[in-house]
């Protein structure tokens, strides 16, 4: 339990932090995002960087005038994408001849190519830093190097020493030109150090004591979500739990179903990022969630798409009070889904999300109650 | 200038009335539609009967408790969408084999395929009208033959007086079994009679005659905008002009053009109903209007999609303050819309209704003025 107080606004642990990828929190306006009770979100620095670029967003006043969401942004350093996108067999178009996406990884950093038009980026740690400086979010991350889970131990020590280097290059960076901000001098963009070290148990601890070592203002746990199953991410998760600082924000990289939030916040996570709640949605499943006097009971997820709702006059979710199940009913939303109606898009995101804020309220009541 | 009074609320004319085809208007939810100030919405009955179909929205209470859009309701008959397919070249599928679209046309009504699942729907005038009781809008169109604009002056005849016989059969109809309502025996569902004859001026002033001497609730002028000028159609509103009702709503189908609302009001015109504002809009074209003092000045469209607006910081539209105007610029749009956000065709939906909103104020305004 705690608190990130941030220049856009306080944020109660452990809480989750739903992905506004290209800072559009997916089909919701800055006003529903405040009315379902979100409180942070995640944008991400390499989707950014692509399009529309940061120098429209800075000139914008940084990503949080640019896309008017008022909540406190986290931004990621690009590296997981960088990475995925490296291990994956994605080409980019240029000019009609397909290329590689990267173009070279070197301890100095990245070079590839946009997916979106094939101009070639580059990722270090400074540019890194400077692209998150010109987005302008809240929480940033060091630029890391996210490790593929089939990595044998050599490549993920090598791999886990260059993060190192990484971050003391960001944190030498975050500290030369942009701990000064503009707004009275005051300190507004907060470094997570990173901790990687594949699936390796000596690897993820010496990682762990480095990053910490290095006193960033958070820390942040990469790479686990990419791992093959849930259990081997919250052993990877468990085995840094003892290095982890009690009085700095801890957030965990792409990991956030209801179960894991559950499990692992018993071992200091105090954010979670998941582009779940809205991708699902997208997709027409919708969250079911029965909390009785603020405790957790069930949690369950329907697909709306099915032909047994087509019929189906009760609310979206009978657990729920949100506009969506105030007033929609699951036929309707199985009609605006089979039509491919931009509304059910809307409406499953919304409710979604506010199952997502119900259930952290009930995490946070039972730790307050002990009873996590 | 007038004002409709509905269950569902009232609505001053002269109106505009965006189109909700499937019970949803496009990608903006009811409590947004209330804020943008729209007083009545269109929904298709074609299209409403081949998805979700009539017997699931007269469970859910009708088009307003299936939708929740909390404004008064028009809808149409289903002539229009029944015989632009006809004369389309479209084709349903059935069990994977390709079957003509309208199966038959006859004195009785129209058999035709759905081009959603395939299944054989029929639209008669009694049918259409107990498709339209099960919806419930508040306004309702009685079964007509949309002509299409090549036909010639001898079928134009034979279609006119059919569309004549089906009103007179909508009429025995709707009188028989719905003009007694569950809500104390009030009337809730008022019936237009439409006016049709082609491209011949004897034959609109013949059925202007007649619709009207039939003395429905109100009247509408069909099949003028599937003409092939903006002048034809205009010259076909003009004919029929002397014989339209003063003290009955007049509806003018599928026409809802600024300058076409600025020229047609004079004739008598109180409601028009037009897919532009929406449909641009989810395409990124924007409208840009100003005026002065209540009284219009200048009606332009850009196209978002433009690399001119790439790093263009001002508001959507400089003379505008809604939401999306106060909030968000020109780059932020263009961004939304060159990653196909979902945002992006909301705001621009929302804000094309806006401008219409006002434009229809000053409409409102200079008739006030006697400057119309």
């Amino acid at each position: 339990m705690g608190k990130i107080a941030t220049f856009h606004g306080e944020i109660e642990t452990p809480a989750f932090v739903p992905v506004a990828t290209k800072g559009t929190l997916k089909s919701l306006t800055p006003k529903q995002v405040k009315e379902v009770g979100v409180k942070v979100a995640f944008v991400n620095c390499y989707h950014l960087v692509t399009h529309p670029g940061v120098e429209i967003i800075e000139k914008a006043g940084g990503i949080h005038g640019f896309s008017k969401l008022e909540v406190p942004l986290m931004s990621d350093s690009g590296g997981f994408q960088v990475f995925s996108l490296a291990t994956g067999k994605r080409k980019a178009k240029v000019f009609g001849e397909e290329e590689p996406l990267v173009e070279k990884i070197s301890e100095d950093g990245v070079k590839f190519r946009s997916t979106y038009d094939g101009t070639l980026v580059e990722f270090t740690p400074e540019k890194s830093i400077e692209y998150q400086k010109k987005i302008g979010a809240d929480l940033i991350m060091a630029f890391d190097e996210c490790l593929d889970c089939g990595a044998d131990h050599v490549y993920a020590k090598k791999s886990m020493e260059r993060t190192h280097e990484w971050l003391k290059r960001c944190i030498r960076s975050s500290t030369i030109d942009f701990r000064i901000s503009n707004i009275k001098n005051q300190k507004f963009q907060f470094l997570y150090g990173i901790i990687q070290g594949g699936k390796y148990e000596n690897l993820r601890k010496e990682s762990a004591k480095f990053v910490v070592s290095q006193n960033t203002d958070g820390v942040a746990i990469g790479g686990v979500s990419v791992g093959e199953t849930k259990e081997e991410m919250r052993q990877q998760v468990s085995w840094v739990s003892e290095y982890l600082p009690e009085d700095k924000p801890v957030h965990l990289l792409g990991v956030g179903h209801a179960d894991d939030i559950l499990d692992l916040v018993g071992y200091g996570i105090d954010t979670f990022d998941c582009v779940e709640p809205t991708r699902l949605a997208r997709m027409g499943t919708i969250y079911q969630i029965q909390i009785s006097n603020f405790k957790f009971q069930r949690w369950e997820k329907i697909d709306i798409n099915k032909t047994i709702y087509k019929d189906n006059l009760e609310r979206v979710d009978e657990n729920c009070e949100c506009y969506v199940c105030q007033n929609f009913t699951k036929a309707y939303l199985y009609h605006l889904f089979k039509q491919k109606e931009l509304l059910g898009y809307t409406l499953a995101t919304y409710h979604n999300l506010w199952v997502m804020k119900r259930f952290m309220e009930s995490v946070r009541e039972s730790i307050r109650r002990n009873e996590i």
